[in-house]
């Protein structure tokens, strides 16, 4: 589907910011969708009124609200990974909550990432899409968290890989898929790094069973 | 609206157990809403579907998604208030991270108060409901949230007071609705405590300008 990132053009943040202080509705925050004059924050709010115009979700309301209902616990798992490396708030830098990042990472690997994971594994079962019968919006955003846990928490992840073959393989076909490959050949993809919401710190890739 | 709130009667959180454990699509975990045999989780989701039937929102798609995006703002919000008392995970006591909660809420109450709720109250505008010209859902989890943060940080809540007219306003209408009122004064409401979201633990009352 054709876009544009605007944010990664030239003056771009500063037109971002400009309809985040003029437009109304504004945002609270990016990421945002501007389509026409229509401007949508709230990465769940933005799939739920794309998901329908592309394709990539159920039309019938109980599928819908399904997809609404995972994203949303993808999106708690997604806050939860920020404050592994920001249990005191975005306000101080990384490197002044370091000991407090390592006790949060510790709970996070030992506790949380079994129980989402877990949880989403079976949801999935063994019918290989997370909602209804066709790939949605919720397989493609499991397919980024995946990677970003791998990513962020790697020694993690390889204790959890045995337990989630369903939600590993659901991966491996996103990755395939022939336009999800191309894009995530092309420069469109950013990669992985440590400005972003999953973050390799050595220090925080604790070993949940050592 | 007719309702029963199960968890608070005898057996009730076994009951609830037993459908995160068994019902599919089973919620991750609770609020979750059971209609005949449909079950939904999340708190946002479950607005957003109860939402037209209720008479709680307008029914055009710009309005819903509108809806959500502001919702899941408050949801956010509602993230940022439980790690002011948990910033190092659900996995440990609060008495085991006060320090850690200090740090924390004072990034909350001088820059993260002010920046939520500066921006519904431009949201907000003149026009006395956030979303549409009827109040919503949106309207009634705001007048939640301001109660709640006026509980949990009454300080903050104080010096914000002059700078946000319309939203003390909404609340003020909100709590006055008949239905609404009949709720605050029954059994059914459950009163702010030291066990929910918002809590008032004296030292984490931090004044933004002291």
């Amino acid at each position: 589907v054709p876009y544009a990132d605007r944010a990664r053009e030239k003056d771009g943040v500063k037109a971002m910011m400009r309809i985040i202080r003029e437009h109304h509705p504004a945002p609270f925050a990016p990421p945002f969708l501007k389509m026409g004059e229509h401007v949508i924050a709230q990465t769940a709010a933005i799939l739920h009124f794309l998901g329908p115009r592309l394709g990539l979700v159920p039309e019938d309301e109980p599928s819908r609200i399904l997809a609404l209902q995972l994203q949303l616990t993808i999106a708690d798992l997604g806050t939860e990974v920020h404050d592994t490396h920001h249990p005191l708030g975005s306000h101080l830098y990384y490197e002044d909550q370091r000991t407090e990042a390592l006790a949060r990472s510790g709970g996070f690997v030992r506790e949380r990432i079994p129980k989402f994971l877990g949880y989403f594994e079976r949801m999935l079962g063994d019918r290989g899409h997370l909602v209804g019968d066709a790939a949605s919006y919720v397989d493609l955003s499991m397919f980024q968290v995946l990677k970003g846990l791998e990513y962020a928490f790697p020694k993690a992840m390889t204790r959890m890989a045995p337990k989630i073959p369903g939600l590993t393989a659901l991966a491996a076909r996103v990755a395939k898929r022939p336009r999800i490959a191309a894009y995530l050949a092309s420069e469109r993809r950013i990669a992985l790094n440590e400005d972003d919401l999953f973050r390799a710190y050595p220090e925080l890739d604790i070993d949940p069973e050592a």
